[in-house]
């Protein structure tokens, strides 16, 4: 809401027009769009630069169609994360122009141009196995759902580390980079020596045995001898590509 | 080194003037200060945009003073982090124009002004309780160091939400934000779903029992609900400070 | 028993009447119904205020169903929690007047009205996201199955907190607020830092990755800087329900 | 801030009489003690039932001098915890009429009498060990400050359960329960199956090896086969004692 | 192998009738029933007094019967645990005689009567919880095995300690007790501190959230505060039958 | 209370002689000696054959001689356990004739010779390496002070099994054996798996890196493959010595 | 790449006949064949002495294939580990005359025979129990694959230390021994202390309750007092024999 | 003991010449220095290639000292490690011709030269920071005393990857290598990537925050992607260096 008219409100209240119940669910009707199981959240695009973004898991096909046809009424884009085979079909039923990505199991309704207004430069995304690719692409989705430039370069592990070398220059050009790794995650302390952009490290549940589920991967990427890099949940691909986009808009919203 | 240096020093070695072994010193005179127990690493502020800091814990007075000066012949900053009483003495006794900060125990030589151009905004420091203030202060002077403008909010933990509600506009004007914060570390998450800008979530290990010496922190902020928040390992306060830094100057080097 | 009782039985033993394995059986009968594979505890409500509950998980249909039978005879009221949907069918089947719940994976027989007498006020119980409801949920039969007036407020965590401000009037109202919620469950500090009544706070399992299966939830409420706040086992919601019934008759029995 | 508080700011505001940073000031005043490293929480007492409490972990004498001299200027009361025996000569000197607690390490200024009116009935604190002794004292000097009856029953540990059946009379006749423990803390299973009121666990880090600081205790007292049992953070005696406060007022605030 | 047998090779060795592969393969012969993928220990019963027992678990229905028909030719006594249904019907089928316990998925060819002149007394196995019975049969039928007496006390959890103490006089009479519970376990302190004989405290996975699969049993039952317990594996109820055998036996082999 | 204590008093309370209090004091009279600081609990010796035992650690110097003076009152023996060196010297000054042990941290008034009678055999404690000693002395002292008549075996770690092997007659002779070892605690399993008498281990801190304060040996002896082990807490060698105790008179008493 | 190859293309370079991104195209072809999911890396028979060998795991059976038939077009071997019994078929049917082990769920094509010359002796593979077999299996064929002669030792766990010590001849004769051992893996130390050769130790996930999926016997293997022994990852049978076939050829590659 | 000398005693006990108590005493003196306090293991070099070394933490000086002066009557070299300040002293004055290293906290009494016959090659030690020197220290020393030639590459960590590949010609020419790394790690995984011969990964507890004392860096190793890595336990140098030596001398011995 607006200052304006959260004063508008005060005035009403204050001029009796509006008792304390009636001013609450004006505000209530201003922000949510209340599906009995669900408060979407219309007040976030303004708050927090991007509508409400779908997490399928939990939630039911049906659930997540209901959502997501409330959040098109209001915004110009949707973005639906973690669905499942069925959810995903039921999606692209549903909205035939959406863009589907069944690695990342997302989908986008909208899914726009990137805008070199907006952003400063390239959003690059490295992974280190091909088994990393689900969360990698969730993070490819993410940053261009949110109108980024976004390149990847998947497969380049630590243990030949001529391969990630040898794609330096790419490297290099970015502004913002995501670390996609299992396992040891040792490739974001290696490319976090290399470059002077901020770099998302997202820890992966690849791996086995002493991997713990990821757990290895987070705390060698929390403690990287290498500076200005940060971490995200393990399997976050989608809060990583988030984080990148906020980045790469830094100073211009 | 440059391009043209690798190419001269290849040339050499084609013609037969190098051998192997000589064009291999080459290149480590051009990178490194030997000091016998360190390989002072001169090529970093080339590499990523800052010289090498010296981490003070583990090393002795000694050893902490004469890398400073090592890096005081190439460059026009030395940051010194996690010295001791001890140390902070002798780098003062040394450096007398040095910025000494006893509550996050750093020493600055020649710190820098703000720079506006290489930089999008303010960075705003939020810490939780009193007890966290040497972790925010690090990540104070590590922010600074790197010629960012920076603001801090202390003593405002969501135990009292209003506190921090009350200063709202301090918060919607940074360009980035770092919160720190021990025992529950749930700040980051009220933090991360007020604003649209970077969040860097540094928890501490601040508490007792169930928190585990920062685990406890650490995990909320791993696991926030809020888009957008990367987390540093705990009580990293340079860390935190040195990603701020790269965010706030995303596409300008 | 009472003391009467004891007396009476000791005065048998006294005079001879009884030997003390005869004097045993019969503190035994009065105690417990035996099924042979259950100890069913009558003697519970008199010394808990309830009568023992139902614990599905790991139990047969048909244990179930029996132990309800046994139960029902001596009581007028049978709760049983964590119900297959095979133990759900033949609850309904066999007791048709019993309340279902598929959410809470309940079943209760006689549930009660809400007794104003017995009660100091309502209890609220307000969760994080959708995928929380199953725990909330359990929360609120056990609350209801024990007298008490309930209300609930879901989807209201900490990432959109105007969403949980706007309800400020209905958080203050309560006379024991139970906060369910996973992933970082920040959610609990936060109401926590808001009211001065008594908050039980239920962590989930929902979440990914560093949540460990509702590890981080736990400690994050643990260590909650908010004071006045206690708490339950993950996924407890019947735990919440039952202690929140009973700090709301504190004083009355 | 009453509601015609916050309405006269907003009129002035409207009026054009205060801009929005003189508005935010005033608000600030009027909820903060701001002493440089501390925000001073004058708003709490309203908010929640007591004045911000000084925890003394972490804090310098003269901090802690120095936040207590500013809560009493506007609270009748004045609780600060795990104070240095430094600390407490300080407030001792400082605060001659206060109530030093060496067990505890408390310091109360202004402890008042028990009041009947305000709360349900007795607390009992229960402790398994002599070791627990100082966290269960600190549960009985935070009930007392916040009014409470407070009984105690020390040395009752699980191991000789008789020594705890033998006293069933004190149990059943206290309003709130509080079971200090630590190595196995399985004692508050037995007391949480002895009676229908609600019962506060706090585990202490008494113990030695595979005890792990107060884990094992930790995780027993939340997986108690006893209903209505909640748990607090080890050695949390100040949470223990206050949320067994907000209980036995329920509904009388 | 005998003294004797070991001198008698040695000689045969010493005066060149074997060389020392041959004296190898006597003694390899001698020890072990070589089936290819398992080498049956026919020297068990004597070094252990009782033979190798099968441990189903991660074998086949066909192994594990091969492997009971190769220790039925030496051996009096045939126990095999953690069968599957399909391995139950397999050894029913193929030893008609044989006793089989589909709780407790044991099965056993030659279950001898109790010995008095062997055992010192009766060993009761106490359980929490019928959730509890799987792993409390294992232990039975493995005590019986080694020829005790056994009686057995279950679902008298601790949060109901009248249903225990009303049995005071079987477990009194005990010369071992086994005592297996989940969820937290308390039961082996209580058991613990009533009685003089030696307790084997077994911990089962049974419970969730922060039981972790048995973790918080397992810590509870080796921090007991009461003397003279000692712990097994969780749901280790062969091990808890096992050690109670031969304690039952001490000095008598 | 004996029967007939019990019995005459609900007399004199059926006669009207006594009401509930007066006799529920005449209980607490018979069973403790109430220090103030700890309820001495003197009816441990009838119910559990030994008398309550002083566990220094977290004890003043001045409450452990307290304590033990009250013991000393009812019992013949008093043992003593995690003395400081200072409690120590206390005790040996006010019990000159008392046995102290500088290794083990233990002091015994009225240390018993071993009787023959009362246990089944020897009590042999085997010991890893030279940093075990204290917690295997503990175990020597306490299995002496319950009338055992004890052996032990040092420094025969499993890493030079021959040392251990050579020694094999000593192992087949004991009635009962307490393996002791720190790091990775394998020597449990091999005692397990060469006798067939009842084994305790008792793994200690001794280690570092990944032993994690004796866990490492803590999980080796719980998965022990040897049939028969059961395990006691880290650096338990009191409880160990007391549970082989108790094995040693099963039947007995 | 030789050093020769890098020169030529640094002097075309020079020359002005390649530009940057040229040059880089240059040596991607040289180096990777790449499939569009992945980068084969063909260098690393080269750099690492065995060509890229196939992880199966989270890889789809049609990936498998094309990777394979990529290798073999340029290496004489390919291994392929963690395959399901559908990658098995289709490899093969794919490649008829490879070498297929469904214990250790492996497929070579192209299995050489060992070569003597390279080799400094035997490999020496030691298992505990038969549930061990898949992980020492995939040991075997690595090693053989790397042209090692391979001996194995199944089913002699330390429970029954005779059935070790019986094959001592064996065990002294390898020039390499790897101890595959799951539950409290401690056969690692007692074979580590027998021998003078390197052991590498390979914990499995066999076990159950305290064994938390290996991490129990890789404790134990990490803490082993036997000098000398080195440890892979929890169920590593890959790794052990990579690095048993590296150790066996030092000094020769 | 040679096989002749256990033939010699056993046929002394055929002829009756020896009684098994003698003979056991035969072998006792042969294979141990008894101490009292320890079992010098006389037979370790035989068995193992080395005398026994002296691990120095929980050890006082005089023992320390005592077990030198014994080991150095039958062997020419003695290895002492975790030396105190203390014990360092002592050895210097006991031994003057030793080799002290007060970084690695070690002493050696005869020192040996390199030996070429025994050793395929130079034993090389990678460590990633100048907090890493006492343990890459400890691990020189060894292999030093096991007659390697070592070289040492000291800072070289993965953060500035440059400082590591400049120096791969070194890396290159090593026949084992062992790498030294705290924080997370990562280096193991990239000298693994880079050389084909035997990699022992050394973790240290250097590090803060979520390194949990050197267990991220643990776990970073043993779940490295580079083939052929095995790992020792944390800052365990003298392990390192000793199956680094083994490794060495593979098919020599």
């Amino acid at each position: 809401m607006k200052e304006s008219d959260i004063k508008s409100i005060l005035n009403r209240m204050n001029s009796g027009e509006l008792n304390i119940d009636e001013a609450e669910k004006l505000v209530e009707e201003h922000y949510f769009g209340n599906l009995g199981f669900a408060n979407v959240d219309h007040h976030r695009s303004r708050r927090q630069g991007f509508p409400e973004v779908i997490f399928g898991q939990n939630k039911t096909t049906v659930q997540i169609v209901r959502i997501a046809e409330e959040i098109v009424k209001h915004e110009s884009i949707v973005l639906a994360t973690r669905l499942s085979q069925d959810s995903l079909d039921a999606m692209s039923a549903r909205f035939p122009d959406g863009e589907r990505n069944d690695i990342a199991r997302t989908f986008v309704v909208g899914m726009p141009e990137p805008d070199i207004e907006l952003t400063h430069g390239t959003i690059l995304i490295v992974s280190a196995g091909t088994s990393d690719l689900p969360v990698a692409e969730e993070a490819v989705v993410t940053a261009r759902a949110m109108k980024n430039d976004v390149r990847s370069l998947y497969d380049v592990g630590v243990a030949g580390i001529h391969r990630l070398l040898a794609r330096r220059n790419i490297i290099m050009s970015a502004s913002c980079i995501i670390v996609v790794a299992g396992m040891e995650g040792a490739l974001a302390s290696v490319v976090g020596g290399l470059v002077q952009v901020p770099v998302i490290a997202c820890p992966t549940s690849v791996g086995y045995g002493a991997s713990f589920q990821g757990l290895a991967a987070l705390l060698t990427m929390l403690n990287s001898c290498a500076s200005g890099i940060s971490v995200v949940n393990i399997d976050n691909g989608f809060g990583a590509g988030y984080a990148a986009a906020l980045i790469n808009r830094t100073g211009k919203i």
